[in-house]
């Protein structure tokens, strides 16, 4: 698949210091032949480019560009995905923060998660073909029009399930499927307390734990989605602001797990709420992201709270604590197959009709901040995807401030947020736009409940973190 | 039931000190009329007794004596139990040497399981009649001719199963039960490593693991029992001296559950061997008893050794750890019906054929300290048992160093082996005729490996510990 290896020379200067991915695949060793062949060839030919999300710098929103790159190719062992729909999740707003584990490499394409149709197809790749609808969870550059994925991480599509259901379901049920089934292994009567029931996962995870009789699901969200979610399957629906004590009173004795995906200080309290023969997991760590003062040492903070379990504690409390994270399992630890088999069991359940994804908006990639900065709030209720397709939301009146110095080499197609500041009143009102859009009750509640001016405020804190983090880095 | 509800007061002076728990059932309130009436006939009636295992003080095996004691009268919601075998379990070393948590106010009867036949019963029990079989898991008290224990601690035993079967099985296989089929839910093809391979509960766990498909089994035991063990269902047994390397040569990918009774630096070599997605059970601590030096400060050094967890190291690296406690479980978490449906299961078990139990040897009241000295040189391979109805061992026949001072107030039925300092040669002797007694395959060949010399070293060593427990108590 020789076709559009490389930027030509001149274009890959033009897009310089951004395009370190495709930089980095212009280095890697090709036959010889081939690599001068194909440079001939390109500079005859205009350079192909598609649209990405990229990270050019850690941070606050403005380090977020939606540019124009040369479109990748893929290597030994990776297939080139068409991308139709991409997911939102969590770890992307960590990444960008900076607070990430094993971060990339800045500039680079943005997204863990995209659904799309195989374009093309590297070498000693088997079990695929073009034209193969499929999934892939890549680590980063998911968020582009095209996408070049590991063999290993993408995974073929059942005709049954559409690329926004396959981008909805895929990293959040996986990660349901393999808290749920893989290391809880609940017996019926149990009771769960679950944070962020209403986002993704925990919607996924609240599926997955219907299946199994008689559990009690403690939900923890904001108050302000206690309506919406009052079919959603969650026994007892928790204010996040008092949630010990609002629990101790439905249940003295406590719960039988804990599903945490926030980490820091809650570690601690949920720990405390675990009854005897009692399991603590671990799967996420949101409160590096939301803390309240959202600064770099509060982030730091957020670790440091969680106490050292001593083992002999947990032998005398009879209860166990278990990690789960996704991302180091997948990438670092070997784990894809392991995740296929979850995989292949996640498209089952969704075919038998078991599970139902619960997308909560669409976003075009131009709007990419403010779909970061709807889950930053936890004002989404369900799955936040992106459509690389999807028109962005008309622009705000007030006049862009645009910043010229080092970013008017890049190719900016769309200006993002922190680029307009003063238009922070049009953005809320933008989002009033998106429930005219058909989705009133997905989204459009929660976002009532805040006035834009708060909305305001995050953005510029999330700013200075950035600054925060660099200056600390 | 007001039969023997309690000794006569004049018996109850001449037991003195040693007798904690009868004077404490006779102090507790009762109805007054019947109390005075039951006294006017006791007065009457000589008083009835009972041999019983008794700790007098924490330490060495001096502190553990043979005693008459008054027949004890099943409380409210009590069953009384004409014991026909008793077991010995690790938490009985640990117990005897003070280093159990809440340990019980000595004088105290020993032993935390016994079968036999109920012979009396309490107010306020139902489901249980005079004559049924059981079998029954006290907080303490086990080890005597008659004993009481609360009905939720009971457990009718099916026809099929024998005392010695009974006594044998329970607290092992509900243990391994709980650990194998409740805790770690392993998926067919999964690795293990087990400490104390050859012990009573490592022997049921190896069963119990064999249920599964597919289960590679890496058992930890000394290098002297491996040849009978071959047959045990262990794929490999590893010896303890270089586990860790042992185990990596085999699978340098390391385990995917590490089930750990010893605590203390092993737990933080074991958790070194997890794979990624690994589970850690630390549902013992016998390195409190088995450490090197065996003083009471090497004692807390086991627990000061371990490692904290960090929740976030755990979520990084996609590992679980747990603790089971049973002890803790049923006597201070309100856990008996839990025990009581995993009872049901290993029964069920059991008459299936799935599980046999290995009794490694059967000894008189008056050998325990023999019996619990195999265990604590971790020479018996299987179950350990105690037989009230069963004949001493033949005395040594060099003469016994009498003790005078406060011990002559008791009512001793047989020396211990610490009285007899100079017999060590020929308790070592003793031992070789416990082979001669049909059980030389079980308990031969080990302790020919050990010079009697070292028996007799640990035993003074053990003396020592008390000493040291009670100092630093």
């Amino acid at each position: 698949m020789p076709e559009n290896t490389e930027a030509a020379p001149e274009t890959q200067k033009a897009v310089g210091e951004e395009n370190g991915h495709a930089e980095e695949q212009s280095t890697e060793e090709t036959n010889g032949v081939e690599k001068k062949e194909d440079s001939l060839k390109e500079k005859e030919e205009p350079v192909k480019e598609m649209k990405a999300v990229v990270l050019l710098s850690f941070g606050g929103y403005k380090g977020v560009k939606i540019m124009k790159k040369p479109e990748p190719t893929p290597q030994n062992g990776e297939v080139l995905i068409r991308v139709k729909a991409c997911g939102l999740n969590f770890q992307d707003l960590i990444t960008r923060l900076g607070a990430i584990d094993s971060p990339p490499k800045t500039p680079s394409v943005m997204g863990f998660e995209c659904a799309g149709e195989i374009e093309a197809i590297g070498e000693e790749v088997e079990g695929f073909e073009v034209g193969d609808r499929v999934v892939a969870l890549p680590e980063f550059k998911a968020w582009a029009e095209l996408c070049t994925v590991p063999a290993k991480f993408v995974y073929k599509l059942p005709s049954e399930i559409s690329y926004n259901d396959a981008a909805a379901i895929s990293m959040n049920f996986v990660v349901a499927y393999i808290i749920v089934n893989e290391l809880l292994s609940l017996k019926p009567g149990k009771s769960v307390l679950l944070h962020s029931a209403a986002g993704g996962v925990g919607l996924a995870i609240v599926q997955l734990l219907r299946t199994i009789e008689g559990i009690t699901i403690f939900g923890v969200c904001s108050k302000g989605k206690h309506e919406e979610l009052a079919d959603a399957g969650i026994d007892h629906l928790i204010d996040r602001a008092d949630y010990v004590n609002e629990i101790r009173k439905i249940s003295p004795e406590g719960v039988d797990v804990v599903l945490d995906c926030m980490c820091g200080e809650d570690c601690n309290r949920g720990y405390g709420l675990l009854k005897p023969m009692g399991k603590y997991l671990l799967y996420g760590s949101a409160n590096v992201v939301t803390g309240e003062t959202k600064s770099f040492f509060s982030v730091a903070r957020s670790w440091w709270q969680v106490d050292k379990v001593s083992p002999i504690k947990l032998f005398d409390e009879n209860k166990s604590f278990s990690g789960f994270n996704l991302r180091h399992l997948m990438y670092q630890q070997n784990g894809a197959d392991y995740v296929r088999s979850a995989m292949n069991e996640v498209f089952k359940m969704f075919i038998d009709g078991k599970i139902k994804p619960k997308i909560d908006s669409t976003w075009a990639f131009e709007d990419v901040c403010d779909a970061m900065q709807k889950m930053h709030d936890r004002k989404n209720i369900g799955k936040i995807l992106l459509d690389p397709a999807q028109e962005p939301k008309p622009k705000p009146p007030t006049p862009v401030k645009v910043k010229v110095k080092k970013e008017k080499k890049e190719k900016v197609t769309s200006p993002t947020k922190e680029e307009a500041p003063k238009a922070e009143e049009a953005v809320a009102e933008e989002n009033g736009k998106a429930e005219e859009n058909g989705k009133a009750e997905e989204n459009g509640k929660a976002e009532e409940e805040k006035p834009a001016a708060e909305n305001g405020t995050d953005k510029v804190e999330e700013v200075k973190v950035a600054e925060e983090v660099k200056a600390a880095a």
